[in-house]
Formats: C-alpha cells, structure tokens, sequence
C-alpha cells in the first residue's frame, strides 16, 4: 500500500501525528483483509459468521515522518495462533529508511455470539500462503 | 460545551485542521442531542425508531484557532421544518471572540425502513423549547 | 482520486462519518495542489511565500455512502477570484451515482506577513487551465 | 480527564474504532503536559527549548467500549529515565471495569537542534511528585 503523508496527517512539528501512524497501520491491515484475504472486515459478520477485533497494537516511531513524504506500507503474518494472528505493518520510504513499525494482534470472534473462535480454513490457508510467500517482517526491534 | 484545541486538532500551520473545526461542531452537536434532547444517536434507532442523519453541513472560518486555545461551543436551533431541523454550531472563546461558525441540517429517518418522517412531538417540543430559550444563532452570516 | 471508503471512516450506522467527507473533501483538494498545481500546502511557504487557508467549506449528503464502497473524487474550479478561489469536490462511484458534493473556498495569504495576497501568477496559470479542461463542476445544487 | 465515547469515536460494529483509543491515551497525556507539567505541547519549544516526541506506543483492548459509554483516563508514570518516560493511561468506567491500558514513552528533545536532552529539573520534579502521589498504574498486564 501506497500513500502520501497529507498535511491533515500532521501536527504543528510538522510530522505525522502520533495516533495517525497507529491508523494507517490499521488501514493498511484492513486494506489486507479486504484486498488479499478477500473478507473485508465490513464483510465477515455475514460471509464468515465472525469478526476480527484487535486486541493488541503497538508502534515504534523510527524516523521523523513529514508532510509530503511519500511511504510504502507492508502487511507481515508474525504468528498464526489457533484464534488470533499477530501482524507486523513496517512503514517506510520503499527502500532502506523505515518511518515506523507496528505489531496488531487481532483475534477471531464467532458473531453474534461473541466469543473466540478458530480462525475458519479457507481464510487460515490464504494467510499461511501470503506468510510464506512475504515472511514475517524481519527481525528489527524484535528483542522487545 | 467546553474544550481546549489540541495539538492533534492541529495541522502542520499550528492551527485547527480544517475538516476537525467541522468534527467539533459535529461532536458538539451529539453531545446536544444526548444531553439536551436525551436522545443520543446510538440510542435513537431502538428508542424512536429513527436516526438523525446529516444532509448538509457548512461552516465559516472567521480567526486562527491554534492549540492550547480554550473554546466555547454552542447549539443554536436556526429552523425547525417538519422532517429537518437547521442547527447553528458557533465556536468562541466565550467571550467576544467567534472562530467558525457551522450550519448543520439533519433529517429525521424512519428506522430500519429509511424513509423521511416527522420527528417525534417529544424530541420536537424539547427542540422548541431550547430555541425559544436560547435563539437562533444570531444574525452574522446570515445573508449566505 | 480514487479511494475505498474504509471501516474507520464509517460510524455506527455503517456509512461515512459526517466530518469525514469533508476531511475526504480536503485531502482530496490537498493532492490536487500537491500533484496538478504542484504547490504542496506544505511548500507554499518556502516556494510561494503564502499558504492557502480555508476560510469556507460545505458539503452536501446525496446517498448512503457504506464501507467497502470505491469512490472517485474530482476536483473542479468553479470561480478564480483576486485573492481567493472556490472549489467544488464531487465524490461519486465513477459512473452516474453521486455520494457527497463539498464546495471549499481557500484564500490566499503572504507568509510570515499574514495578510491576503493576489495569487501568483505561475499557479494562477495553472489554475487557469485545469478549470479550462475539466469545468466547473456541473450545475446539481448550483441554487444554493 | 472524563469524556464520553462518541458516534463519530466508533466504527460499524458499534465500538470505538481501533486507533481512536489509542488517540484518546496521547489526548489524555496532551491534557497531563498542559494542566499538570504546565508545559503544553505546543508551547514547549519557547518555553523550554524542547519537545516531547513519542517514540512508542501501545495499547490493550480489555473490553468492548460502545458509544455513549463514559469513562475516565488517568494517566500514571512508570519509569523515569534520563532523557525519555514511560506513562501509563488507563481507560476505565471510573469504578472496577477497564476498557484499555496503553504505554506511551515520550523522549526528551532539544529544539531546534534535535538531539537527544536531559529532561529539564523544574519539569522532573513535578513528574516525580506526581509519580509519588498517583503510583505506577498497578501491576496489570506488567508482565507483557
């Protein structure tokens, strides 16, 4: 995923705001679901039965991320639990610089029961497929 | 309703970004409804059998609105029609000093069916009796 | 501009969040002086000596716009005044149906001096030509 | 700092949109800079020749918080370090019940200069009376 950082992005530092790096993390996962697992989050309550909360986000700021500044977002599958999967969203300017890197675990929840389910085959295949073919999203800031 | 502009409410200008003065009046006008009218947009569906939804907006930049500014936020019932209703949202410092002003007109739907109604006689006397109380919104920009 | 209305942009109702058409509205008019005028808002200051603050923006609701849904935005130019310009943004699916349609009048202002300034000739030009090639934006809502 | 969720604060399935806690914690550690450091965001550069930029973020998603819920966030501070703190902001229903818990680390900067400074004493001694007076932000989720 391809974007521009807008100037509604920024703060008066003139860099993106803070909780908006955390949203274009979650954009870019939910543009994930809908474009590579084909189950957009608007979706899976009728066609899957479930939903897919996030249960856990974080984000490391890296580098100083300005207006203007055009950025390439990355999906990685980190882990696939039996009803959670654990993403990495890496940010950075599509060569060597890294903006910021963000960890989303997100679970899978029978609807409208809600309560956790396992994540249903065909949607688990897709992702080992994508998680293979992409790996994890390497191994910087992985001690945290 | 009062609020202090954020450094988040701001754009790289160190003043409010632009579409944000509108999520103020917005905001502001929800918070009207859930504790003025006692009928929050979330509530209205099962308590009334309808939603509020918003057919145009506008608003009027009149001064720099940096952040740290502390600001006063007020609803003014412009005109009551029988399924709309104009808002004035004026944002100030309580004082003398006026930083936007937004016009807001919702219409009243029937749910879940989606078709225009009249609002209700207990939201439409509650809405009646608050312009009477405090006016329209005053007479600047008027003319538009 | 073509995007896809996101789960994030939408509210309880499952349709664009009101304030998020008009900031859909800006960031659209925001690319076009980034990627047509080529005068990024984040440029004017240093390149231009000016910014382009808003001083008037408003926006009209034609249908339910739901998450999942792809929109394209248009930028049109419907009057170039001395010192200030008024836009029209229509955001529709592509073809015949028509979602939101926003009118943002931007003004233009001498930086560090604050104070309104003819726009500059080069990207009066500009401006000039895309309003020659592309219109103004049709006549829906033009009684307003 | 109270607040109450808003429509415009959730997404389609009726609870706040995933980033938008996130943005609540930096909201809530803004409000603590400017009423509790007296040392707003926005004013640090004049006052203090500095910034707080964050350098990471995350956040725990304990329960589901649906619109017109109220709540309270109070912000705590875990660690002190030389040049960077470790804050803690719980979101909870003001009683017994959490919604989420994130931690933010704020760096200490030299402005304009951008390198790395000690945080000033005058604002590290407020942080530390603050420290001893409201705690860590308990024991929960420590383990992490």
């Amino acid at each position: 995923m391809r974007r521009v950082v807008q100037w509604g992005d920024c703060d008066p530092a003139g860099i993106i705001y803070t909780p908006r790096a955390v949203e274009f993390a979650i954009e870019t996962l939910e543009a994930w679901y809908r474009d590579v697992l084909e189950a957009s989050w608007a979706s899976q309550p009728t066609t899957h039965g479930m939903g897919s909360p996030v249960v856990h986000v974080e984000c490391d700021y890296l580098a100083r991320l300005p207006a203007d500044q055009p950025v390439a977002l990355a999906v990685y599958v980190e882990r696939i639990g039996d009803a959670s999967i654990t993403y990495r969203i890496v940010c950075g300017d599509g060569a060597e610089r890294e903006f910021f890197r963000a960890r989303v675990v997100a679970c899978c929840l029978a609807l409208p029961e809600r309560r956790p389910k396992p994540i249903p085959e065909t949607l688990r295949r897709r992702i080992e497929a994508y998680a293979a073919a992409w790996g994890n999203g390497g191994t910087a800031n992985k001690g945290r």
